[in-house]
């Protein structure tokens, strides 16, 4: 059975949510950040990483958000997470979650993470004080110009919405007023009233 | 016919790598970085995010390097450059391509794109004395764990090579001796024997 491992307030959220839409068979695996289990010898066993999500499958460990997304909806295509059979469009899913991954992710991870990137404590700070404005024109840009509505890639859900989902909400704790994105805010109404998200969600706030 | 916009010393050669690989009829446009080309208004029409690469196709404009090599496995699948009905060989394939955006990559552009993250200018100084520490361990990390050997992948070229190559091409300047990785230095020499790397490394020399 798929296993994933996962923490609380990470991105692990995403592929969490997509296993559940998928109506995947799997178990989690809670690690608790604050205590450092992601940094333990057992955990580095299965990725040496450090860090969430990881999915544990037959064949092996799979790690990384838009990976793992991909992989779900091509092992469950009943549940039509992407556009499989279509390369452009699949690409333009992907574009859109490698956006997440390697930008806006990392725009957000300057609050929290600076010392992955600066080991001195003033730097660390002037990190801090920039991540507002980056998360803001991130997401400025997604509802200008690459957010279809009513979901990420128009008409049809995709494994794109519980990834923006998760990075939305980031928001507030990066200082960045929801209000001010009004497709954003809408689309996170919208999540939660899918039955997956919102169970997916409460099992993330324990 | 495919556009590719590209820029001397970027993450576009992997793509422009595996357009050749393909065998892909296409046109290239190079946009000279160092007169901030990426940022003019016909550019941002192109990319709103004002970065290379982006591919034209008759459909439209992609970008963002994992989902761009994708699409030309894709759509070239007489190439074999991914492993395209295999969803656990993919995903592995996407994670690899995926830690070099989120995370390699990133951690690189933190000596010479520091502004991005911090406005003080001694962060973005403190930025850069940490990037040979963080370049070393990504890439350590690369040849203990993630990398088959002969390809990335094992037996079998991919799209996830010329995206290594690319980003090994980047570490005598991040202060990594390459002579330290040997399973990166002999699969670049790898690459270069190929005619299509050493075509497409050339157009990015002029």
């Amino acid at each position: 059975m798929l296993k994933l491992f996962y923490a609380n307030g990470t991105c692990a959220l995403a592929s969490h949510i997509a296993l559940e839409e998928a109506g995947a068979q799997y178990e989690t695996v809670k690690l608790n950040f604050s205590q450092g289990e992601q940094r333990k010898p057992e955990y580095l066993k299965v990725n040496p990483k450090g860090r969430v999500p990881a999915l544990i499958t037959d064949k092996g460990v799979l790690t990384e958000t838009p990976a793992i997304l991909v992989y779900i909806a091509q092992s469950f295509p009943a549940a039509h997470l992407a556009p499989l059979d279509d390369p452009f469009a699949l690409a333009q899913a992907q574009a859109f979650n490698s956006y997440l991954c390697s930008t806006v992710h990392v725009a957000h991870a300057h609050r929290v993470r600076g010392s992955r990137w600066a080991d001195d404590p003033g730097a660390i700070e002037a990190m801090k004080l920039k991540v507002r404005q980056n998360m803001t024109e991130c997401f400025e840009l997604i509802e200008r110009e690459m957010f279809a509505g009513p979901w990420v890639m128009g008409a049809a859900y995709s494994i794109c919405d519980p990834y923006l989902f998760t990075l939305t909400g980031w928001l507030e704790g990066d200082g960045v007023d929801l209000a001010s994105l009004p497709k954003m805010q809408a689309h996170r109404a919208r999540m939660m009233e899918r039955p997956a998200v919102s169970k997916v969600v409460a099992a993330h706030q324990v």
